[in-house]
């Protein structure tokens, strides 16, 4: 496609850094003239931005850290519109990690060309099909290593990893799989909507108690995405050889430091693993991971749950609102 | 043979449970007669007793813990002296679970009878092939996967499983070896006579500190057998996807409950796994073990070191003399 005029877009910006949990003030919403796309370039139009916990840190500066006063980074699906590009031809799917804006210009090597899942959302690729989901993926099965007939914990089961957790442990043989989630509402979809066989709301008492209740015969399997009392109350109900897969801590993103859990010393003697994992370490699983979710995404098997607000003008709320636990599956905002 | 006359035997009993260190007067010595073996028993005479941190939490009772008033338990070697077992001649040397006593009467499901390895002291099964040295083994090779190459620390690095574990790590190809001990001469001993590349005394500073310097690139394997400050060191020193494997906490042993490491949390961003295990699940390795070690053991290329107490009356002293760091090497005690 021939070369056309700028066009408006718009973003959002950080303009101060966080101290702890960030606030509305510290974003502006900015619009800018974008130029059109150079040679090996392609304009892509935005249909859904993912905002993710992870992101605080970068908010906070240092290392690898947001500039501020610059559109903020964060993964997106969208749609060539226009390119100059033959890699990239106009229609062409794309998750790339240019979110936070409503457009972006971008070159191949920056983008993964989406595959044609029909039956398939272009959202569910940021959520079950994306980095979510691959969270989880990776994590029962490279890291945990998930055998068939073992029973399976999944902390912030309500949450974007969580909601693929419960779906993937159970397409992948668990025998029993409890989520714990921050309300009645959100317990009620893990066991009506998403196959779990317990779940509980972490309120509720203490979540030693609430998981020894949970899974009176003890877990093998711990996907953490907490820390805190959660993994002190895994540690504490892991039978012998039990692993758990650690990838993230939402409630400590902006606590330092963490606290370490008090039965930490149990690991030795019952040979339990403790492992991090970062999924970006783990990319070429993606593949795999479509491969095993289309034909249960087709046949509705499994969902890719998601809390959608409506408009760029919403991302903001829709970060604040995934820090403070407000989704329910993965956090996106619909352009 | 046939059967003779009874025995004098003596035994360690325990009399009272340590709340805490245990003191000599939780133990007596009793002199007893022992019966003739009956038929499939042998009686050995021991050789050589093992006495261990992990017997502390034997003593302090519960389930499983040790009787009051009856011999204690341990590893001990010793050879057959009297037999109505057809599987265990005179002379057959075995290792087995009745320790801390001058004699025992065994039956073979009882004992590991232990193979000729000319040149290869009997003490030996105690130190460097026994448990001390199958912990280290399969810490480095099962749990932690050490590659050629890579850099190892090890914490507790004079005693028994340091010792083992240092000499181990250079068969097994790492490139620098770092230990940590609580002495001067004890560091001295790792640099000049086992091989260690570094060693400091904890005594000298933050551990975090210490080590830092030892290994300012950062290492990939740390067996812990501390827990506490060395392990918050060994995961602030750890680079991306390292690994600890967790085999004991000495100095925990008497404290509950133990402190976690306050960086624990850095365990997901470098992707770093720390996984307990215990020995008595990997007994078969033991043969393995034998297999790579003999000929070093032979030729002096790694040496079994001991730190020996001489005679049965030293026992409590001995194992007394191991909680509190008295040995180098293996603790052991010679009959």
């Amino acid at each position: 496609m021939s070369r056309t005029a700028t066009r408006t877009a718009r973003a959002v910006h950080q303009v101060a850094r966080p101290a702890g949990l960030p606030t509305a003030e510290q974003f502006a919403f900015v619009a800018d003239e974008l130029p059109p796309p150079a040679e090996g370039e392609a304009l892509v139009e935005n249909a859904y931005l993912s905002v993710d916990p992870y992101m605080l840190g970068s908010m906070a500066g240092g290392e690898g850290g947001y500039e501020l006063n610059a559109p903020l980074e964060g993964r997106a699906v969208g749609r060539v519109v226009e390119s100059r590009s033959a890699a990239l031809p106009v229609g062409t799917a794309v998750i790339h990690r240019q979110g936070w804006r409503t457009h972006a210009v971008l070159r191949r090597e920056e983008v993964r060309v989406l595959p044609d899942l029909p039956g398939v959302p272009l959202s569910a690729f940021l959520g079950v099909l994306g980095g979510t989901g691959l969270s989880a993926y990776v994590g029962l099965t490279r890291i945990a290593r998930l055998a068939p007939g073992e029973d399976v914990f999944v902390s912030a089961a309500a949450g974007g990893v969580g909601t693929a957790a419960g779906q993937l442990a159970r397409l992948l043989g668990a025998r029993r799989v409890i989520g714990s989630a921050g309300s009645p509402a959100k317990t009620a979809f893990l066991t009506e909507r998403l196959g779990f066989d317990a779940a509980f709301d972490y309120h509720d008492g203490p979540v030693a108690d609430l998981l020894a209740a949970a899974a009176p015969d003890g877990i093998d399997v711990y996907l953490d995405n907490v820390g805190g009392d959660h993994l002190a109350a895994a540690i504490g109900s892991m039978r012998d050889f039990g692993r758990i897969a650690w990838c993230g801590a939402i409630a400590q993103y902006a606590t330092t430091p963490p606290a370490a859990p008090h039965n930490l010393f149990e690991l030795v003697g019952r040979s339990i693993r403790l492992e991090g994992f970062l999924v970006r370490n783990h990319l070429d699983a993606q593949e795999e991971l479509y491969e095993l979710l289309a034909p249960h995404l087709r046949s509705g098997r499994v969902i890719s749950p998601e809390t959608v607000l409506d408009g760029f003008d919403r991302t903001v709320d829709a970060f604040l609102g995934v820090l403070g636990g407000a989704n329910t599956g993965k956090m996106l905002v619909r352009l």
